[in-house]
């Protein structure tokens, strides 16, 4: 139900938007489970220094489609107006480039990380078409605090350009002969098939009624629309640095898992955020009747709560006031959906940790991926 | 502007209808040119061995979409009904793959033919995505007699199965050990842009006055849309047959001319085309207001008949009656623009048989790509 999508989704889920620039006040999630605790800051240079190296390429990408698709993508990017002016727009953090490089830094040192630059490309376009296309079928009228491409171009040209960041991306990899690209490209495409399916999920699940939905159904679908393309980052790092099948499953386990500790914890936020620090409205997702991680936990945990959110899910949301929404986000909490939510997070980024150890045990080497994983999943509760 | 296309475009035309379904009781066009004139029982041969050898990939690909994406794009295909039960659908008469195969053996034998078939697989997927977004962009309601994907399923489910055929089809290029394969889906997915850009050239003339658009830029567009995939599957062939690049252009432009020679006869029959025998109504493209080829010619040609043409164009369409089709229809021919599309076409198909012959000289050999060019530029008129 397009509707129900609200400006409050994350942007590291596919068709969210970007809660990536809330602030980063909030405790490290994976902290206590790793070796030394990171502050934003290591992982702030790391993506400043990616998006150096990596825009160059992803621009003239962009600027090589032809026709006025190329000024939709680069309005898509923020790096140009919808005029066609120049804009210094925020073209989104790059967290996928950056775990596409660090991990073949980390795996293949920096000969392997400058070799797959045009592997981080290629995920960032990935990325960017599912958002365009997203949007599409969302109805989301803003992106990185401007109108998205289809509320300014229209369904038909958004839809075209998402489909042509697709191909730019794959032809990127088929281009590339780097003995990785064709693994990197057959597994990008297929991370793609993920990605439209946990979109596809999403979209029919807030089409059912709230009792008809399963835990297991809402976290496959995370998985799709959020931990795939992490994990597919991850694994693409460790391809290009040569790293063996093992090392690869590893890494996009960690990135996997690390993607839903984030949805996770993004889910959390949306009911019980503070609205002075995360800038949208409290109980945005309950306003919209999200069947967000937590809901679907309390909605399946079989309380008496349960029954009552199930009632209050089903009122019309257009006659909500705070009061209403305070008893809906009461009955989340008292059927257990935070508590399981923050210890479900916990989990996910203790697997994470688990998995990254198994790739690359010395903690040193881990250290940049940790403070990717860390920056993306902390959050201002 | 959706509302203007209409059901009669012809499949062969990214985002058009099945048209290929028209009676063949034209004369070939290209028969004058080649040494010995084919009767379509050739190219049915063809098309049905091919059918044969490519449908059992193809559909085991489709049927590899996870969730309810593989259901709707059998539903797409024709090979199940819209409630998931068996259908002996029609999946198109697979003039790409046909194409592909065609050109492989003519150029390296059996032995490439063979090897040649998940490309032209992949060619048939991409051809399936973009009827699934065009369908959705253009609200074309009808397709192989059967309602578009998304009136049954919805614009999302539509667009998800269209982008994640697109990611299949470049999957199953990466995943094959072929030495050609990297460049065959370097060139498919470079193929994909440009049918983007001509569907957004489409959608952007049909939004203009019909006085502000060149010829040129129709060409152009037709090229996009019809040209670019045909041309891409024969070279696609050429290159799984291990031709040296002059032969891989060359197929190229015989499949991108041969393309535009089917697009300019099937706008002359959109206007001109026997109701009976088309099973369209006469001056459906004039009732729609298409900007079709012979529309611009007539409209760009500076005769006092192209005047009298753009007048009658901006009349409501709401209000036609045969009579005032008649007088459009008309004003086409007089302004020449019927004549010049008959004289391009047969300049294009010359042209497509100059490439044809370039690469394949000994007529035997080039056989079975000529009866392929004249089945798809055979129409009645």
């Amino acid at each position: 139900m397009p509707e129900l999508i609200t400006e409050s989704e994350p942007e590291l889920q596919h068709g969210g938007q970007d809660t990536e620039d809330r602030p980063d006040n909030g405790t490290p999630l994976g902290a206590g489970a790793s070796a030394a605790p990171h502050d934003g800051h290591e992982a702030a240079a790391i993506l400043e220094a990616v998006r150096a190296s990596v825009n160059p390429e992803l621009r003239s990408a962009v600027e090589s489609l032809p026709g006025p698709m190329g000024r939709i993508g680069l309005y898509h990017f923020g790096w140009r107006n919808a005029d066609g002016t120049a804009a210094d727009g925020d073209s989104g953090k790059a967290i996928r480039p950056a775990l596409v490089l660090t991990a073949a830094g980390a795996l293949g040192g920096p000969r392997a990380r400058g070799a797959a630059v045009r592997a981080a490309v290629a995920v960032e376009l990935v990325h960017n078409f599912t958002l365009l296309h997203d949007d599409v079928m969302d109805r989301d009228a803003t992106r990185r605090h401007r109108p998205t491409a289809w509320t300014v171009f229209g369904d038909a040209d958004a839809i075209l350009v998402g489909d042509a960041l697709q191909a730019l991306a794959l032809r990127m990899l088929a281009e590339d002969p780097h003995p990785a690209a064709a693994e990197a490209a057959a597994r990008l495409a297929g991370c793609v098939v993920e990605l439209c399916a946990g979109q596809q999920a999403d979209t029919a699940l807030e089409q059912r009624e709230p009792d008809e939905v399963t835990l297991a159904e809402v976290l496959d679908m995370a998985e799709g629309k959020t931990g795939a393309l992490l994990g597919c980052a991850c694994a693409l790092g460790a391809l290009y640095a040569g790293a063996d099948s093992g090392a690869v499953e590893a890494l996009d386990a960690f990135g996997r898992e690390a993607g839903l500790a984030f949805q996770l914890i993004d889910d959390v936020i949306g009911i019980w955020g503070d609205p002075d620090r995360t800038g949208k409205p409290a109980g945005a997702d309950l306003a919209a009747r999200k069947k967000s991680l937590p809901v679907v936990a309390a909605l399946t945990s079989g309380t008496p709560a349960a029954a009552e959110l199930a009632e209050l899910y089903r009122l019309p949301h257009e006659e909500d006031d705070p009061a209403r929404l305070a008893r809906i986000a009461l009955a989340v909490e008292r059927a257990g959906g935070r508590d399981w939510a923050q210890a479900e997070a916990a989990d996910r980024m203790a697997r994470a940790l688990g998995s990254l150890a198994r790739a690359l045990p010395d903690p040193d080497d881990a250290g940049g991926l940790l403070a990717l994983a860390e920056f993306v999943t902390r959050r201002s509760s």
